[in-house]
């Protein structure tokens, strides 16, 4: 009947999720822990759940995202720098040698983002950023980026808001570029999201105020940098963290390891494994972009649920 | 009629403040930013409000109430640290020459800082201020200082989570410190809270997982530091702004300078003046704490409420 499908339509969440042990496991916790009744019960307030970005609420290949951003960027600023065709890593990003690219390691990558993502406001740097997303298409699927979210998390994060969880971002990613996308794609306002940050500082121009973004960065958000980015955004530990390669570790440990034998309150690890090379990709210990082998040897002993993207969701994009 | 009253109580909002112009002021912005028929409609998502705390949300005089917790902290301390009878800033602390320790300038309070507020993890330092505010008295009132929060404010910032803005604290204090009471005193949640932030740092103890608070700073949320905080921690400009010394002149202006001319969306300042030497403090343009001038010169010209704690406040603590 019809007045009966709202109460189906709740006897049935995440339905891109197969009716397997993680789909249970997850609505298990979700009801112990809204249950006031139950020894599990979270208040609300503390109903804290920080999820990664890049490979665990959208794809991350061949590269991140944000730095295919980035080499566009370059290619599209190339006329206003002469110079960049006799200079590193500048010259191998308009040439295309991405290997090249890669070489110029850390310093050349700090290069590409202090001329694509610094010394412009942050209402600047979001319309380029905005521009972007809605013309640039990804290298095989020739998807929008923003269409390669994965609908079953798209579900979960729905599932967790409706039993009032307050979901946060923390990602290795730019804090200003996941912003640009977040509440629109995932429901997630700018004020949570939680993201490697970069110096800024204000200055009147002309008579308009402005904050203006530097190229120094302030916060790495990633590894060991995920729990000091949520104590410094959010300032308490969440019950829920949900991540997909080495770079949530500290995160994860941080949400779900019990601070003494007191500490009694139920927290989901959650750990999404890319195993799906035909809807999307398959890759863990050997990969460069989202390596998963330190998490994903702790996460039996931790009780972190390990989510199989093959095994686990009937569909993958939405 | 029983009926009739919350229609009557919504009819009457922020009872502590007299029917001034003040008030009218802050009821027309707020019904006119509410109405979806008017030019002036703002969204939910973008009812952001920032307001400082010492001084704005709760007394500052005679110095700050932090610096109080951290003389105390010092005197609690003092039986581990027996060097400090001959070293200086803590000699003075603990002798309770105060104008010594003012004298000890930036460095020394720096000093009293990583003494009192670093090498422990948040939910330490969270313990220790807790302990703290349940027993300290203000010297001059007797009072607990969360008992000398200003009760026309608390019902400011209720009236304007009641239209579904969404109240932000962004203040010069401490961002843990002022996470202790924040939630319980004010209904800011910690997420919530943008303040003066120190370094921090991941670590396992002993397998246990702690973020330990680092000595140096990463932020000082105060005067331009302010917007460089809201764009940090918020993302988006706030439509209201609230404080009460030329430490917020910055964030005044970020909030509610047009940016071009097709920026019409209304915008409010709003700046407490300290009138009522009676009942609180009179201070503005001399004062060594909570100094008033650029910023109270500046109003007229923006347009920045000044509300006046004599005339516009019945009642100034609960
Ligand atoms: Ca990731
Ligand atoms: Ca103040």
């Amino acid at each position: 009947c019809i007045l009966c499908a709202p109460q189906a339509l709740a006897d049935a969440p995440l339905p891109s999720w197969k009716d397997t042990a993680t789909k249970k496991a997850i609505v298990e916790f979700v009801a112990s822990a809204t249950n006031p009744d139950s020894d599990s019960f979270i208040p609300v307030p503390e109903r804290i759940v920080t999820t990664d970005n890049d490979g665990t609420l959208w794809a991350e290949q061949p590269v991140y995202f944000q730095f295919m951003f980035a080499l566009d960027r370059i290619k599209a600023m190339e006329q206003d720098h002469p110079e960049w065709k006799e200079t590193e890593p500048f010259k191998s990003v308009l040439s295309g040698d991405l290997k090249k690219v890669a070489a110029s390691g850390m310093e050349g990558v700090a290069k590409i983002v202090a001329e694509t993502h610094a010394n412009m406001t942050q209402e600047e740097f979001a319309a380029i950023v905005g521009d972007w997303l809605a013309t640039a298409k990804h290298p095989h699927t020739g998807k929008a980026y923003t269409d390669m979210v994965y609908q079953p998390m798209l579900e979960l994060l729905d599932y967790l808001r409706e039993h009032d969880f307050k979901v946060f971002i923390v990602s290795g990613g730019g804090i200003d570029f996941m912003r640009v996308f977040a509440e629109e794609v995932y429901g997630v306002p700018p004020e949570q999201v939680v993201g490697s940050t970069g110096e800024a500082s204000f200055a009147m121009r002309d008579g308009v105020p402005a904050v203006i973004k530097e190229p120094e960065l302030n916060l790495v958000d990633d590894k060991a940098g995920k729990p000091v980015g949520i104590s410094r955004h959010i300032g308490r530990r969440p019950v829920v963290a949900i991540g997909n390669s080495d770079g949530d570790l500290q995160m994860l440990q941080y949400t779900t390891i019990p601070r003494s034998e007191a500490d009694t309150t139920p927290r989901l690890g959650i750990i999404v494994r890319h195993t799906d090379a035909e809807r999307e990709y398959a890759y863990d210990r050997e990969s460069h972009i989202g390596q998963l082998k330190v998490a994903l040897d702790e996460a039996p002993r931790r009780g972190w649920l390990v989510v199989d993207m093959k095994n686990d969701w009937t569909q993958i994009y939405p």
